[in-house]
């Protein structure tokens, strides 16, 4: 987001809140907030993504003098909460989880530690940078994981929710697996591979489709890839292909192959494959792009279709069946008197009952097989003892006890009184940890259909802080 | 889209095309491209929105130094067509329908007719904001329309797929019928009303339930809306609240109401309508929240809850059912050797087959009723007879003759030779413009299930060029 002033990118009722707390003077006491996801759709395993842009964004957080006069013209506030927003700064501590990191529903990936207003005021801007690329990153490493080790290109752009979308959606798509994007300015801006050759204007703009493939090959002959479905894919687009291609191999060049972009894209693969091969053109390589996702990526595997590289658009870009990450912001602390409460939101349903205090996320990898066995919410600084005995919060009799464990804490620390102490690694970098982690999950937590469901479970601790907070005893 | 240089927010095949269509000399032949949607999902009858931010878009296109040295780096084009692109400047004509239109499947809601390396360069951002924009009005009509009139909300900005798909989303609302956002950014742009009041976060700030809402209301006397579910409605609550409002009462203030964020909407507003009503606030709205689109809206109104207000943000700001509207941008005529030659894309699904020619769009309206009874696309420059007949595209036999009607041209120019000839209407008039617009719609047309499908016509001229085109005689 660099150097974007997105202060009043925000709720009306943060500032409503705000103002509250600073006319009750609880404005600087020490609050803890919590943001994490629950679960919706068939979002689970999740990859993380956005820390870089909401990094940016806590950087450029202050309140300008069109901003301040905006917030005159409300109505709503006074000149000496206006007067404190003037002199607004940042000056709280964050610890996140780093992008790429494998998460789960309910578990907390960003905590907030800081002066009640300020922490007040993030909320909806951390939400929706880290919701967004969280979801997309996501929906890229499932589609990734289904199309069985082929390389995927984002393709999305066109129909994205907005240039943001499209923009922090490639980004995403890239931590998640995706292996380049057509999107020029996410290729500029983050260091990324841009893929695409042609569309089916290319192909309009001229007579006949074969003069429209010859002047193509013309300009790149050693980029040639061919959309062949402008007008007929079997009885024109591949031929006039496999008639360049022949034109370019005697003139000592390697034509790229083909994209096919509608139709039944498994029939259409196994045909294009055998009339390249039968040319001799056993190297040029099937591009398929066109409503693609994870379910017809495995149905295309099963089908043995015989495409090398596939191009995802609408369907990973909106992340189309389930188009949010479901993302929440809770209280879990607040000081009262000079003291810190613990604090929870209550609900008739579980889902929506929050975990309280200022809390710490552990990783638990088994020590021999080097796989992940479970993460535990705890509080901050209790002590894991060894064994480990690890039990589900509702479902008591759910208990395992680990003797040779390792648990890693998940949480970094971003930022120190206001102090950015963290150094955002490149896209890259954030992508290969992505896959690295992934490997020390059991393929059973992976697949795309009733996944083994992941062990999250609470600390004995915290679930004694939770009952308590209830008003049970037991 | 203000200031924002969007130049490289394109796919890398635009580039490579216009490089392309550069060496063969054909980049500055005329172009003609049309922008329409295709029928997905829910979404048949629409509302155009976004056109300023195109314009924006189109106001800012060039490239920078740092453009050219980034696409230099890729190792794809030569020194000649980077120096043109280093002078690209849009010199084009822009048609579009107004924000606010009413619009329907298959139908150009754009036109650009320019050089065509320049109408290539531009398709990937046009069908991103118009796309994004176009999806969230009609989604947001569809909520308010279901609602039977009440005030609707928009609240989404943290679930929004990145900032943009918040702001320009929360924009995009007002045009389809949303009566204010919790957005203070996109309030501060386009002069928007803001709201909101307080989160849970405000009541676990403090010790109890009673102080969190006594101190909103010392704070806010004459603005206080309370949320109530933070621990429990009916016990806790409500009761709480209406102590509060006793006590403002008292001091000579009105309270506003309370917020129901979670529960049983119906069953809860019921209780609360009368517990309300019982203590003598009887003016004291209910506003709701939580989960809402146009299918619990219509639920709920079955159902005679008791909700005066609501906020829309998760189904709405993501158009969850149907994220993404579905656009394409698709040539239709081309200038070869000093000629325009009409284009149409080939396919076997009917869907797929395009329009060719450059093209006018009308709303047929009967002059009796003032009702809309068809649009029409028929080719530029044709005379619609009196009386004028229409006949379905495919289904011949579906015939309709019209004396007395009324045709308006939908599209107006927007950009003549680069320059804009368009003055932006204020977003409350684009509100109230759709508004107006789609009361001229018989309400069977706007129903949430099944709605009549509202008939799109092709003119005869343009059907027997389509018929020529594919070679197809009768």
């Amino acid at each position: 987001m660099e150097n974007r002033h997105f202060t009043l990118l925000t709720d009306l009722y943060q500032l409503t809140m705000m103002n509250g707390y600073f006319k009750c003077g609880t404005h600087e006491n020490e609050a803890v907030f919590d943001l994490f996801f629950r679960q919706k759709g068939e979002l689970n395993l999740a990859v993380s993504a956005g820390l870089e842009q909401a990094i940016d964004y806590i950087k450029n957080l202050y309140f300008s003098d069109e901003d301040i006069a905006y917030l005159r013209s409300l109505n709503l506030f006074g000149e000496d909460f206006l007067s404190y927003l003037k002199s607004f700064k940042f000056t709280g501590d964050i610890y996140s989880v780093v992008e790429g990191e494998i998460v789960f529903p309910y578990e907390p990936i960003l905590i907030v530690k800081a002066p009640l207003a300020q922490a007040q005021l993030i909320e909806t801007a951390l939400l929706n940078i880290i919701g967004h690329q969280t979801l997309i990153a996501t929906k890229s490493n499932r589609i990734v994981r289904a199309s069985g080790g082929k390389s995927i290109a984002e393709f999305g752009l066109r129909r994205a929710q907005g240039p943001d979308a499209g923009i922090y959606g490639a980004r995403a798509s890239i931590i998640g697996g995706c292996s380049g994007t057509s999107n020029v300015l996410t290729g500029q801006m983050f260091n990324v591979a841009v893929k695409g050759t042609h569309a089916h204007s290319w192909v309009m703009s001229f007579d006949s489709e074969l003069d429209a493939f010859n002047a193509f090959a013309d300009i790149y002959p050693d980029d040639c890839l061919l959309l062949v479905d402008t007008y007929d894919t079997l009885k024109s687009g591949i031929p006039n292909a496999i008639k360049v291609f022949e034109r370019l191999r005697a003139e000592g060049h390697k034509p790229v192959g083909i994209r096919l972009d509608s139709g039944d894209l498994a029939y259409l693969s196994k045909k294009a494959r055998e009339m390249l091969d039968a040319a001799g053109f056993k190297d040029a390589i099937i591009f398929a792009s066109g409503d693609i996702d994870e379910n017809v990526l495995e149905s295309l595997r099963l089908q043995n279709a015989q495409i090398d590289v596939y191009g995802v658009g609408t369907k990973l870009i909106t992340s189309e069946h389930t188009p949010s990450l479901g993302g929440v912001y809770k209280m879990s602390q607040i000081e009262i008197d000079g003291k810190p409460k613990a604090r929870m939101k209550i609900s008739d349903s579980l889902e929506k009952v929050t975990n309280p205090g200022f809390k710490e996320l552990y990783r638990i990898y088994g020590r021999s097989t080097g796989k992940a066995i479970a993460d535990l919410i705890a509080l901050k600084g209790e002590k894991l003892e060894k064994p480990l005995t690890l039990t589900h919060e509702t479902e008591r009799w759910k208990s395992i006890t680990l003797k040779d464990y390792e648990a890693r804490p998940l949480l970094k620390q971003i930022f120190k009184r206001g102090e950015l102490v963290y150094t955002t690694p490149s896209l890259q970098d954030s992508a290969n940890y992505c896959k690295s982690e992934l490997d020390k999950f059991w393929d059973e937590y992976k697949r795309m259909v009733r996944p083994h469901i992941y062990r999250v479970d609470i600390s004995d601790e915290l679930y004694n802080l939770k009952k308590s907070l209830m008003g049970i005893k037991e």
